[in-house]
């Protein structure tokens, strides 16, 4: 078990979807930047790590949603990096509701990138002494996605406002394409009820984002892909809104 | 003057833009959350409003920024109520550093509008009184642009993820395609100095927004459109990077 970190949120009405309850981008945004104000705790914030010539990046997210935060609830975030071997670190996120009830867990994978030649380095045990994670022989099975057909598709110029500071597009906005390719009527009527989620490539400025879902019954397989080359799968579990 | 509203902001890395700053689109939904929370403390919350039949609009916002708030900056965000007439609200926003240095001012005005006629409503003294605004009789000359020929134009197919609990868009987010339409090149080149934009009309799920601008030197006029009608107006004037 890794050293745990608390923080609590309030949600707030811009972090709202047309249901009031928090956007999935914004909840991983949240937890994403709290995982950060650990690492700075621990003295391996991103200056010192790019120091080291490495930075890290997100390859996975597996999100299990009991609910959705609403509007103006206050919510409490436990995150924890949990193990690790040689390339993978696996962090787990809880959002919680102030009484300790559980509404969302997110598995995360992170790899360190070199930043000159952008390959996967490795992790040191050093590096990762203050976190206090377990080695693990495990790998996660990483995702594997095939879309048999195109029940969906919709095109999505990057706007400046998706850069991040590294001048790619901030990686939750990748939620945003994923949900709203399906449009509106499925995604009022529906919720997520877990989201498997693999980075292949980061997507920069100037591009065009084409967006892909094949829908079977309950379940979504999604593909963003950019001139034909996949940057990112996933495929998520819905309920029906009316059996919440 | 009003009574004074003070709350203190820490920006994220996901507020920011490619420059590191923070997006002027969340920095209005930070300041107009937090005019939110003063209401509340005064018993004035959305809640109470829309009991009355009413709701808050804007109609315009005047934006000076001397410098954008940098990422993990500490900001200080202090507002009031400044005055009002029959129509409208006027109240203003000062974003400070946490050493008390001005580093944006939004002069906002509201006005309330019956959610079943959809028209404004008049502001009465009582429903006013805990916010101690001064009455006042003058009314702030409305904005009014005319492009006299469209240098730049884009399509903005409204997004599920843009849209808030009342099914409109975020009026904060008209922001990002106001800027959006001038291009990577443009806004990493120049910041904006003055910002003053008008809403016309709200924009509802399922439309194709139209964003238009007409660039004269460091002045930027620009329209928002769906279908032919109006929907905002706004006027920029930008300062160059290098002149920082």
């Amino acid at each position: 078990m890794g050293k745990q970190f608390i923080k609590d949120y309030q949600v707030t009405y811009y972090d709202c979807d047309a249901k009031s309850r928090m956007k999935l981008s914004t909840l991983l945004n949240v937890v994403i930047y709290f995982s950060g104000i650990q690492s700075e705790d621990l003295n391996r914030s991103d200056e010192y790590v790019h120091s080291l010539g490495v930075t890290w990046v997100v390859t996975n997210h597996e999100i299990e949603i009991k609910r959705l935060p609403k509007k103006k609830e206050k919510i409490v975030v436990i995150t924890e990096a949990k193990s690790y071997n040689r390339y993978f670190c696996y962090r787990d996120f809880t959002v919680q509701t102030a009484d300790g009830e559980e509404l969302v867990v997110v598995h995360s994978t992170f790899a360190l990138m070199d930043i000159e030649s952008r390959k996967m380095a490795s992790v040191t045990e050093e590096f990762l002494a203050p976190y206090e994670s377990e080695k693990t022989k495990k790998i996660n099975r990483p995702l594997n996605i095939s879309l048999e057909k195109v029940d969906y598709e919709r095109d999505y110029p990057v706007r400046f406002s998706e850069l991040d500071v590294n001048h790619h597009v901030n990686n939750a906005k990748y939620i945003d394409w994923l949900l709203d390719v399906l449009g509106y009527d499925f995604l009022i009527a529906h919720t997520p009820r877990k989201l498997s989620m693999r980075y292949v490539r980061e997507i920069e400025e100037g591009t065009i984002v084409k967006s892909t879902a094949q829908v079977e019954g309950l379940e979504t397989k999604h593909q963003i892909s950019v001139d034909g080359v996949l940057h990112t799968e996933a495929l998520i579990e819905w309920r029906r809104e009316n059996e919440i």
